[in-house]
């Protein structure tokens, strides 16, 4: 349990968001459902660009790009990408230059991150019309391009799913565990998106080798099940490579997976999670969007009506506020 | 000095924001100007609704409005006010009833503040093209309906700019004591921006009766000098009429006001302005709106250039990111 919390604290990570975030009861909702211990971890307030889960992820990937000499950071996604933006944010606090490769044409007004990633004054290259595999190439040209003439590149892979961006959730666990020790907090149960696998598995392997304090339970927003397990399973794979701390646990003993709030899969609402959109922030006066947290939601109230937990409950909010505007 | 503490902790107010905020160095800044000691007051991360200052106003106005016994709450203001969508959100995690008067159309598509207040399920009254007066009267007669009808209503006065609403910062005041107490924080100067006054009368009263741990600097963002001292002067003197604690200082005495910043007033950019949105979001990562916080960064970088301070320096980020998207 130990080793964790040493590697962690000894890893190469660089300070980015404002943490502990707040970790707070919701009572309205505790009412609502006639349940005792509801909370939530808002890692919507990490407190960098628009804040969100990957701020937590760029400090150890960023923190890996400076401890290897590294002075140009390349991300990549569709234009909106959260995690583009955001890492032109942390490049900015860090004094490092920032290069984004969007698959999208670029738009006459930007909006949104677009319009972010301007004021941020990335270097941006919009690829047009592109399959993921047409974009990575073109972020390995433009790698080789920028080392070629005296850079020290470092590239962002998989929007930043991979055992290093899983450290940052292997950080939240740790930080979780001792908001509740501090603060005397009963919680058991942490709700989480499974999109990518990445926050998840994070969670996952933080948990098990602290002595599983929490029962994960993971809410596919994306894929099926067997599907998700197997990109958490990668991740987790990752995360030993870099800790060097093995993970002796079968996952269905330390977690959770359901896919059965997922609907058609990413980005695509179900009436139930729609619905828990408007719902909490009725009841809370906090936002949540309708891919990740929405669904995140409505299985953990399904979770509490039917009693399949007991003692205290927290939900994880990670962010992407901005992109509530887009949804409706 | 205890008094005023003491008054806080027993003042009607409800809890609902995330405090204390977050209070921290801005490194790249301090390597820019080659100062040491700048930091920054993360009020943008208040954790209701879209956060920012008024959340602070809003505890102890809707504490006030419990305290008397009502069951709904009208504010009024533009169609993108964030005090109206912030009393949204204050309401929805209160469970009261919340009716916005907006004087404009009510447009095609819900955008901003105005889709955020249809989430939260506002009772929305949009009376077209009206002048503030016309709007007060409005607001007037909705009262007496609502309290004719047997509920039993309260109004938020001048965009919560009111000696109830500037408690909100005299309460700020005490928790940036606190943090700079316990962090061992060298702060003794704080830049915060001058609209219609209510978070400087907070400030520089309640920083008067703590016996002056801070010098307050507030910059002018609409009006002459003459007009904001007008306003600062009306809201400490309501503070005095709720709190009974008088306030025995001549007010030059007791901060600094300048109006050299705000170029032709309220929502008119300065270049300097504009370019401090640019620069500050590229050395630290964090945005800033271009109404507000940015004429206080012109501000406070000048003073620091022109050695008119010395010792540790904060920045009062009042949020307002939100409303940035729809300034570029």
């Amino acid at each position: 349990m130990r080793d964790i919390i040493e590697w962690i604290k000894n890893a190469n990570k660089v300070k980015l968001g404002t943490f502990p975030t707040p970790l707070h009861r919701l009572e309205r909702m505790e009412k609502e459902l006639d349940y005792e211990g509801i909370y939530i971890k808002r890692d919507d307030l990490t407190g960098l660009g628009a804040g969100g889960n990957k701020i937590r992820s760029l400090e150890f990937i960023l923190g890996d790009a400076i401890n290897k000499n590294c002075n140009l950071i390349i991300a990549s996604g569709p234009p909106q990408s959260n995690l583009c933006s955001l890492t032109a944010s942390a490049c900015a606090k860090l004094g490092l230059k920032c290069v984004i490769v969007n698959n999208g044409e670029e738009p006459d007004k930007l909006q949104g991150n677009m319009l972010l990633n301007y004021i941020l004054n990335a270097e941006i290259h919009s690829i047009g019309i592109a399959t993921k595999e047409e974009r990575d190439l073109y972020v390995k040209n433009l790698y080789i391009k920028y080392k070629d003439e005296g850079n020290r590149p470092y590239v962002i892979e998989n929007g930043a799913t991979t055992g290093m961006g899983a450290l940052g959730y292997v950080s939240a666990t740790i930080e979780m565990q001792k908001q509740c020790l501090e603060g005397k907090l009963p919680i058991n149960t942490i709700f989480a998106p499974g999109g990518n696998g990445g926050v998840a598995a994070g969670l996952i392997y933080g948990n098990a080798l602290l002595g599983l304090p929490f029962q994960i339970n993971i809410i596919s927003v994306e894929d099926h099940k067997a599907c998700l397990t197997e990109h958490i399973l990668k991740t987790i794979d990752e995360l030993v490579e870099i800790t060097q701390i093995p993970f002796n646990f079968k996952l269905e003993d330390v977690c959770n997976i359901t896919d059965k709030y997922r609907g058609e899969g990413w980005g695509v609402n179900t009436e139930e999670s729609t619905d828990a959109v408007f719902r909490f922030a009725q009841q809370e006066g906090i936002f949540i969007e309708n891919i990740y947290n929405s669904k995140v939601l409505v299985g953990m109230e399904a979770a509490i009506k039917n009693a399949e937990v007991t003692g205290g409950v927290c939900y994880l909010h990670t962010g992407g506020f901005g992109s509530l505007f887009s949804q409706f």
